[in-house]
């Protein structure tokens, strides 16, 4: 799985995708191989860390993966300026076209709403701050579901942060099983 | 509160304080400003992310922190080079010391059971592996404790990725206020 990563994303929101993944990967059944990109060699986050991607963003082809995940993050820290870009909008089409699976934590579902590929579909996102990211996936012809995760077909869209290890583990559960699921959730102590 | 970042620290157990912590800088009622460090300039985390720490460790001052929280991490990702090492072990003395709340998670209590500031004091960390994590955290003088989460005086401890949310919201309530824990988890959306 490709891990897409916009200028401003949350440290949470990604760091889901790769403790659920990295623990299956080296103690689960079946591995799942993960690697992170982004536009720019390195990406300041909405909080504390500077992080360099793995995986120049021109290098990427969608053939290798199976699944795309993307993290939201906050707009004064510039999440909108990368998610927005034509390049990334372009990825998230490329994904769905293959009818791979296209994951989002919050307002990770923004930049899956403005390339077109959820309209007339149902997904949600981060539901406060008067309801303007919701408004604005509306006007992307989304379909807006008021629930904490919501999969249609090939994508999964949630709330906000408190939502991102569900997505991660649903993630995990599609491109492994649910007895994967259960043994990494032992190993990460969410289960006895 | 300083964020102190081993090689090899896992990317969820150090993202559950930066969006807690951030969540509240920006939106909470009592700000709480966080800065990152580490011993190198740049680390390798547990799983995809490298990262580069904010303050040079050189310039760390005890006297401008209130609490430290320590992420744990893999061996095998190198964790316990930095871990161990002793300006690592030293600065958690001085917290101790001036009785400055630590927080850890997972096996980010056995630098602080190596320091030996525990010595005597009750405190957990990871159980799985054959209990191997807590016969290390024994052979440093620590009364184990078969919990979740432990909480010797300025002291906490706990036993995996699972318990990070809870030792973060912990460290804010400590921290902050429950008025305000109990805003940041609304915002987050944990609750309505």
């Amino acid at each position: 799985m490709l891990l897409l990563l916009a200028q401003g994303f949350e440290e949470y929101e990604a760091a889901v995708f790769t403790d659920v993944i990295g623990w299956s990967r080296v103690l689960g059944n079946e591995p799942v191989e993960m690697v992170t990109t982004a536009l720019k060699s390195e990406i300041k986050c909405t909080w504390n860390l500077k992080v360099r991607p793995e995986l120049d963003f021109d290098n990427v082809d969608v053939k290798d993966f199976d699944a795309i995940a993307i993290p939201g993050g906050f707009e004064d820290a510039g999440f909108y300026d990368d998610a927005y870009d034509e390049r990334f909008l372009n990825l998230i089409r490329e994904f769905d076209r293959e009818k791979k699976v296209i994951a989002s934590i919050c307002v990770g579902a923004l930049p899956i709403g403005k390339s077109g590929v959820l309209k007339g579909r149902k997904a949600t996102t981060y539901d406060l701050s008067n309801g303007v990211r919701r408004k604005q996936l509306v006007s992307f012809g989304v379909i807006i579901q008021d629930k904490q995760i919501v999969v249609d077909r090939n994508i999964i869209t949630s709330t906000g942060p408190a939502t991102g290890l569900d997505v991660a583990f649903k993630l995990l559960e599609i491109l492994t099983s649910n007895k994967n699921v259960d043994k990494i959730k032992k190993l990460m102590r969410f289960t006895i």
